[in-house]
């Protein structure tokens, strides 16, 4: 297949139709980038995720990582495709020139990241982690302790990871238990356990520097007294290289359904009271700092559902047009030649579904991805307040939406291939059991609703609210020919509906209401996400519409026939779908609410 | 756990309290049993599973079967599990005294089958293939056919398989290729390929028995040219025992992403030219007589995956009892304990929606099992008539609606448990895995939806609908209480749209906007079969009101008023979903139909 993991012409579309990745090379920041070397590098990362991740994702899968008591052993091939992205210079891909960064715009580290992630998300996950982490380290850690991982983490010789979740606690930081005590020196001993540590142990690299959340005794309870810690696997020498084991063991590798080539692993810290760690910034400011960079994770997470969504979706696409079984009208004699399986109405449906799901989802966090570029670019300090605004606004869809309908997707996928789909001889099931993790993990989707609807939504005022729905309704405004207003027109009484409901909400926080209303924070964060992913569906539609205006070649018409029925497919066939929630909160169902345990 | 697996009150409303199990016992088919025989018979299923088939679930999942080239080999475990039952007489259950049955009810016989199915769908389905297999031999084959093979196929000496589908063809059973020749003898020789058989090789029985769909040279095209033969692994010497083996090999075991316990094999007829096969019944009947038997084998997925669900869905329960993780109002201090996660409404959310799945689609199943029964048993012939014409109308719903769901189920089950949910640690996961496969097999979903709007709706004039709505409008006319009422005017305007669309589709079929419609046929499937749901949580909904409306304990209480909230669940929160479908049903919506291939 020529394009085995995300069509060329699709990018290219999401990234200069849709949105204008070329203006950032206006910006001072990228002012040494053109869209000619957007390009190349989007080409190296194309080629790298079908040369070096993809051979390697199935498996991985089925050879997962083992532990026998003192090493992690894994496939040679994680550790080649590893190599190979590091040395290209990919983790700092986005990092700046003076760290040795490439000083890219996210969106395009995104466009890239898309083929690695639909190529292989479980070794794809060892170097994001480990960027995610430099990120943090750069953005709030001392001199010192910059100086001794922040290179290293960034050449790949040393790796990353977020170490948040402890056995007991789950979601709720607020209890976490590991604590770190202030030495005389100025570092720190670190004791506890965490859980579901994603590459918290391997041979792929010479040190593995985990960011803990820590509490240091005597400060403040719940998440206000929770510190940020960089332990280091291997302790460091008088040089800076990896010199003695730290007190960090390996509990055990979690089994998981899916992801299975990325380590999952239970972690001991101080087992023998001599886990050295390192405070990042001030104490006590530790959850503030990991969120901060949650946006991007935020949108990393959805952005890698849409794109594992994707892969299925071309799979079941290419093998829709292959496979043949029963006719189709009006060639329907046994006599008559069995038709590629494409060509059944409800085959099509199951594409289109997956199409609008994937692309959608793809659009919405590479817009997603443009908004920290514009942001972190913006010289007007209003215009920068307003894009920040939107971005946590809007980050709860970015991580919710798509690993909702990504595994969605893959379920499609798998049923349009049939039998044939249940089997591991084919990836769609695998896809399926990779992307069961998005919804659960940096928050689950419930917590996204929460956060989402008892937060997000009246931070700064509503501000981050006014500004969305003036970009949509510009977009709306936009919307020029017959086929672009009736989506236009579609999505007005939702929205409506929607300013409705926040007003109905503002009141009902703030009252005895406030339960039944987070209780079916849900149904909320569903109609505010399929408002704003229809908006993300007419913005491409009308780009499409544009572009049919004038002279195209055939396979542009295609393209582009393709985009307005994907967009009309949401808006006529998902959307509507919220109108049940639009019930349930404006008559304040309390069925949810009221049930009490004993009745289960 | 008390009730690891279906609470035995669930299942005593069900049958004594829902359906009027005990009245069977008036039939004179069943006038040798009572409600007594009926519950020890249930107690050893529920026993029998708990102890030797829940055990092995996930360890057969862990050790699927392998073949080395000669032998398929699997974990002793799934031998003894499968020894008792046969020695239990379970094969025979539904089967006649004269047959060495215990001529019980198919509505028994499926409340124990609910604990298998939940306990370790894999192990049960060889000795439920082979009953389904027995069963269609009883019907329709000759004596010689019936003596060779019934016996020993009943007392779980000999198993079972059904090999219908060839790789080729899939679905499309009309072009299967798979050929038999009449010898001299009267027997055949049969030479094909078969793909996907369940049970098609393993050690556990002395013989298996191959029921295969061939084609008799010279037959008519398509699907009335289908013959159906017995072909066994081992031929029978004079005395009706295993000889020497037949010619029909294991090209290879298929690898599944769940239902890793059963053997699925492709097998190859005839390779050496001399694979005997036994004409079952009359040439060019085969398609026949397996649909005749087909309204019982697509209940059984249905429930099947209902029982899956529950699974789950009671795991999930007691999870969220006893995982402790954040706070609930009014004690939302960090020095507050945290609280069991059942306290957090959105976890009340999945639970409930669970409850409402699962449940649903068990007392949909029942439904069904209890319409063959009477069937069965009914003497009055128009009456006798009227029951199979329900029963065929609501065989794809009985199928679809809960194989839909039950997977549903369990991913909501996997959610809770949150990241626990995503290890193989916990079972939930293998639910899942195990579920997907449901929607695939007996017909897929989509050929569900075909079958009833293209075909199902319109046999005997429409009479099955009638039939149903009448049922329908008098259990809306038993709604006596308030909160009864309310649920079944709840279901009341959906009826009436659907009664709209049925009269616009049988127009439409007979039109040139037949097309559109069948594209559609999913969402005709989404209202039918959701109403058909709403009224089954109706007549639950019935049951309880009039229980609580007596002095009844605290647990009964509870328990009613937890079906009632699971039918307020279910009329307020799914039902109105389909006011999507019944939109684009009565648009005649074309985005589905008109896309071109190339647009994808």
């Amino acid at each position: 297949m020529a394009d085995q993991l995300i069509p060329r012409r699709e990018m290219q579309f999401q990234l200069y139709e849709v949105l204008d990745t070329a203006a950032l090379c206006e910006k001072a920041r990228f002012e040494e980038h053109n869209v000619e070397t957007f390009n190349a590098v989007i080409d190296m990362a194309e080629k790298m995720a079908e040369e070096l991740f993809l051979p390697h994702n199935a498996v991985a899968d089925k050879n997962e990582p083992t532990f026998d008591g003192t090493k992690v052993s894994m496939i040679d091939d994680v550790k080649v495709a590893f190599d190979t992205y590091r040395e290209s210079g990919f983790i700092a891909g986005h990092f700046d020139y003076e760290d040795g960064g490439m000083q890219l715009p996210v969106t395009v580290m995104n466009a890239c990241a898309g083929y690695f992630l639909a190529a292989n998300p479980s070794s794809t996950a060892y170097p994001f982690l480990t960027a995610a982490a430099a990120n943090v380290i750069k953005h709030f850690a001392s001199e010192d302790v910059k100086n001794a991982f922040l290179p290293k983490m960034l050449s790949g010789d040393f790796t990353g990871t977020m170490a948040l979740t402890e056995p007991h606690a789950g979601s709720s930081l607020a209890d976490i238990r590991t604590s770190a005590r202030l030495q005389e020196d100025g570092t720190y001993r670190v004791k506890g356990s965490k859980i579901y540590i994603s590459g918290g142990e391997h041979e792929l690299s010479d040190n593995i520097v985990h960011l803990v959340l820590a509490k240091i005794p005597g400060g403040p309870a719940g998440v206000k007294g929770i510190s940020l810690f960089a332990v280091p696997k291997y302790r460091l020498d008088a040089d800076g290289n990896p010199d003695v084991r730290n007190d960090v063991t390996l509990a055990g590798l979690i089994h998981k359904m899916g992801y299975r080539g990325t380590t999952s692993t239970a972690l001991t810290f101080g087992e023998n009271g001599d886990c050295h760690g390192y405070l990042i910034g001030e104490p006590h400011q530790g959850l503030r700092y990991m969120f901060m960079m949650m946006n991007e994770a935020r949108i990393g997470v959805g952005y890698g559902a849409a794109m594992i969504g994707y892969r299925g979706y071309r799979y079941s696409l290419d093998y829709a047009k292959d496979r043949t079984q029963g006719r189709a009208a009006p060639n329907l004699a046994p006599e008559d030649d069995p038709t590629p399986i494409i060509n059944h109405g409800d085959v099509r449906r199951m594409l289109l579904a997956q199409k609008a799901y994937c692309e959608g989802g793809m659009a919405l966090c590479l817009y997603g991805s443009m908004l920290i570029d514009e942001m972190e670019t913006e010289t007007d300090s209003e215009k920068r307040t307003e894009l920040s605004q939107l971005l946590d606004l809007l980050t709860p869809v970015f991580k919710a939406w798509p690993s909702e309908f990504g595994p969605k997707a893959n379920d499609l996928a798998i049923q349009i291939l049939g039998g044939a789909g249940y089997t591991r001889e084919y990836p769609v099931e695998q896809c399926w059991r990779d992307n069961r993790l998005n919804p659960i993990h940096e928050g689950t989707n419930g917590i996204q609703a929460l956060d989402l609807l008892g937060r997000k939504l009246w931070q700064h005022d509503g501000k981050g609210l006014q500004v969305l729905l003036a970009r949509v309704t510009a977009d709306m405004k936009r919307a020029e020919t017959p086929r672009a207003q009736a989506l236009a027109a579609k999505l007005k009484p939702y929205l409506d509906k929607l300013g409705a409901l926040i007003q109905q909400a503002a009141g009902d926080l703030r009252s005895d209401k406030q339960s039944v209303l987070l209780t079916n924070a849900s149904c909320f964060l569903n109609i505010f996400s399929s408002c704003v992913v229809s908006w993300i569906w007419l913005r491409q539609a009308n780009v499409a519409e544009q572009a049919l205006a004038h002279e195209v070649g055939e396979q542009d018409v295609d393209f582009y026939e393709g985009k307005l029925a994907a967009a009309e497919y949401f808006l006529n066939w998902e959307l509507p779908l919220v109108s049940r929630d639009i019930e349930v909160l404006s008559t304040r169902d309390t069925t949810c609410n009221d049930i009490k345990a004993s009745y289960f």
